[in-house]
C-alpha cells in the first residue's frame, strides 16, 4: 500500500448501524430499569449493535493483537530496562506466563503476538514476523524510521486485522511490548495536539527521577529536531513514533473498516487510537475504551478521544492486559441487555420512569 | 441485640493479618511484571490474602445481599415511582428478570433477598422475612423510626451475614430496593459530615427538576427537625435513614467481624458502607468498592472512605448490581497472581524494575 491507497482505505470507513442502535436503544428502554439506569452498558450495546447492525448473544471469538518493537531512543537512558526486554518479553507472551496471557486465559480470548520491529530474531512459530528494520532510530538524533517505514507498519495492523477478521473475530484488542515507547507515545501525542510535554510524559513502567527527567528533555528534543508537521498523522508517526504504535493505528483503522468492535489498553494503545481518530473520526465510534492508565497523560488522551474508561485499575503494565477484562464486561452487558425482563413481565409501569440521560 | 452488645461485637473487629499480606506482596514483587503494575488488581489480591489469612486461587461462593425496605418519606413526591414499586422489584428480584438477578446468573452469583420493611406481605419463600415495619415514618415529620428500630436492622445485617458466613461464603455484595432511599441515604450521609446537601442530593431512579427542588428541600427539612447527632451513626440512622441503610451497615460490620470481604455497590450502599466505618474504621479494610455511581454524591463517599472504585460505568440502577462485575474482576486478579510466571522464569531481571508504587 502506497499512501494514497492508504489514504482511499481510510476514506472507506463506514459510520455506524444508526437504524440498529435506535432498535437497540428502544429495546433496551423497555427493559425492567430505569431508563439509561444501566449508564455505559447500554451505551457499549448500542455501540456494538451500531457495528454489527445488530443485537449480537456473545462476543465468542476474542483476540488481542500485541505490536512488539524497539525504539532506538532507549539510547538516551530513557528507560529502567534494557532494550533485550522487548525481545525476552515477546517471546513470553507465547508462554502461559505474563500478565496479559494469563488474563486471556482466564477470559478465554487469545493472542496474535507480531514481531513488527524487534531488535532480535525469534525462531518461534507463535510469533508473526512483520519485521520492518530491528528497531528505529533513535529520534532525538533523526527521524525514527522513513515515511516508507511508516506506512508499511501500518499496513502491517491493517493486514493482520483483516486476517483475524477472515477468521471470525468478534472483538479486538490493541497491545504492545517495546522498551522506551510511553517516551515515543508521549512524543506522538504531544506532537499531534498542543499539550505540554510535562503533563504528558509519565514514569512509564518505572523510571528514576533522574531518568524521568531525561525522558521529558528527550520528548522535547526529539520534538524540536524532528518538526513533526501537527497535522499530518504520519509525518509524525515516522518521525517521532515507533512501529507499534503505527501498526496499532493500523488496527484500529482496519477494525473500523471491516467493523469490528476494538478495545484499547493503556498509554500506548490509546496514543495509537487517537492517531487513527486523526485520521478518521469515525474510527472512534468502533473504539472501547478499558481501562483508565496511572501514565498521567492518559486522562488527557481520553478526553481529545471522547471517550470514558470503563475499568479503574491504576495499571501501568501495557501488553494489551486490560482488554480481557473489558472484553468480559462488553459480554456481561450484551448478557445483560438480552436477558432482562421487560417492564410488561415484571409489572412495572414504564411511565413512573423518567429519561434522565 | 441491645446497644451495648452491638458496641461489644464492634469493637471486637480485627485488623487484617499483615503477615500474610506482606508475604503476598512479596510474592507478586517477584513476577513477570514492573513492580506494583498491576495497581489495584495488586492492592486488592494483598487484601483478600489480609483478610483470609492466604492467597486463595478463587472466591467460589458468592452471595448479594438485597435489603428491600419503604419509606415513609415518599409521600412528599421525592421519587417519580410509586411506593408499591418496592414490593414488586422485590419480587422481581427472585425471578430472572432483574439487572442484578441477570448479572448474577452470568457470574455464578448467589442473592440473599431480604424484606426489611417492605410494605407489602410476600408469599415468596426466596424472599427472607425480617420486617421491622411497613416501611418507615416520614422522617420530615418525625424520626424515621425509633433507635430500637435501627438496631435491629443492623441485627438483621449482622445475622444474615452470619448465616451465609456458615455457609461458607467467600464474598459478600451488597444492593437495596427501596422507592426513596436515594434521598434517605443522601441524608443520612450529610448528617454524618459537613457535606452541603446541594451536592449529594442527586436524581436517583430520575426526577423531574420539580421533584428534584423538592427533594433537596426535603433533605434539609428531615436534617432540621430530626437533629440528628453528627457523631451518633445509630442516632442518624434511625432519624434520617432507612431500614435498608442500617441493615446494610450490619452487614459491613459482620462480614468485617467474620473476615469476608464484601463488595459496595453504588450510592446507598456506599452510605451504609461509611456508617459501618464510622462505627469501627477498620471496616473499610474488608470493603471493596464496584464502581463510581452516576448518584453525584458518590464520588464524595468514596472520598470520605478513602477507597476507589474499579468500575466507571455510569450506572444508577442499585440492586447491587455492580457486585457480580467486581467479584469476577477480584476473581481474575487472584487467577493472575496465582498464575503468572516469576522473574526467574521470565529470563528477566528484577533489579531492572524501579518500584514506583
Amino acid at each position: 500500500m502506497n499512501k494514497n491507497k492508504i489514504k482511499d482505505f481510510i476514506s472507506s470507513i463506514d459510520p455506524l448501524d444508526k437504524t440498529a442502535m435506535n432498535k437497540v436503544v428502544k429495546y433496551m428502554d423497555n427493559l425492567t430499569k430505569p431508563i439509561g439506569s444501566l449508564g455505559y452498558m447500554e451505551i457499549m450495546t448500542a455501540k456494538i449493535a451500531g457495528i454489527k447492525g445488530y443485537l449480537p448473544k456473545e462476543l465468542k471469538k476474542k483476540n488481542i493483537i500485541i505490536m512488539c518493537s524497539d525504539n532506538g531512543v532507549v539510547e538516551e537512558g530513557i528507560s529502567s530496562c534494557p532494550q533485550n526486554t522487548t525481545a525476552l518479553v515477546t517471546e513470553n507472551f507465547t508462554k502461559d506466563i505474563t500478565g496479559v496471557k494469563v488474563l486471556a486465559n482466564y477470559y478465554g480470548a487469545e493472542l496474535t503476538v507480531v514481531d513488527v520491529g524487534v531488535n532480535h530474531d525469534f525462531n518461534n512459530n507463535k510469533i508473526l514476523n512483520r519485521k520492518i528494520s530491528y528497531g528505529t532510530n533513535n529520534m532525538v538524533k533523526e527521524s525514527a524510521m522513513s515515511l516508507e517505514q511508516a506506512l508499511k507498519a501500518i499496513e502491517s495492523g491493517i493486514e493482520i486485522v483483516e486476517e483475524l477478521h477472515k477468521k471470525g473475530v468478534d472483538i479486538i484488542g490493541t497491545g504492545e511490548m517495546g522498551v522506551g515507547n510511553t517516551t515515543t507515545s508521549a512524543a506522538v501525542f504531544c506532537a499531534l495536539t498542543d499539550m505540554e510535554i510535562d503533563k504528558i510524559v509519565g514514569k512509564g513502567a518505572g523510571v528514576t527521577e533522574a531518568q524521568y527527567k531525561v525522558k521529558k528533555s528527550v520528548v522535547k528534543k526529539a520534538i524540536e529536531v524532528n518538526k513533526p508537521i501537527k497535522e499530518d498523522v504520519v509525518d509524525v508517526l515516522s518521525k517521532v513514533g515507533g512501529y507499534d504504535i503505527a501498526a496499532l493505528c493500523g488496527c484500529y483503522l482496519a477494525a473500523a473498516k471491516y467493523r469490528i468492535p476494538i478495545v484499547i489498553d493503556g498509554f500506548i494503545s490509546s496514543v495509537a487510537a487517537f492517531c487513527a481518530y486523526k485520521l478518521n473520526p469515525l474510527c472512534r465510534e468502533y473504539m472501547f475504551p478499558s481501562h483508565l492508565s496511572a501514565e498521567p497523560g492518559a486522562c488527557y488522551i481520553m478526553e481529545q478521544l471522547g471517550l470514558k474508561p470503563i475499568l479503574n485499575l491504576n495499571m501501568r503494565l501495557g501488553e494489551g492486559s486490560a482488554c480481557p477484562m473489558a472484553f468480559n464486561i462488553i459480554e456481561a452487558s450484551l448478557y445483560t441487555i438480552n436477558n432482562m425482563g421487560t417492564f410488561e413481565n415484571a409489572r412495572l409501569d414504564k411511565d413512573n420512569y423518567i429519561d434522565i440521560r
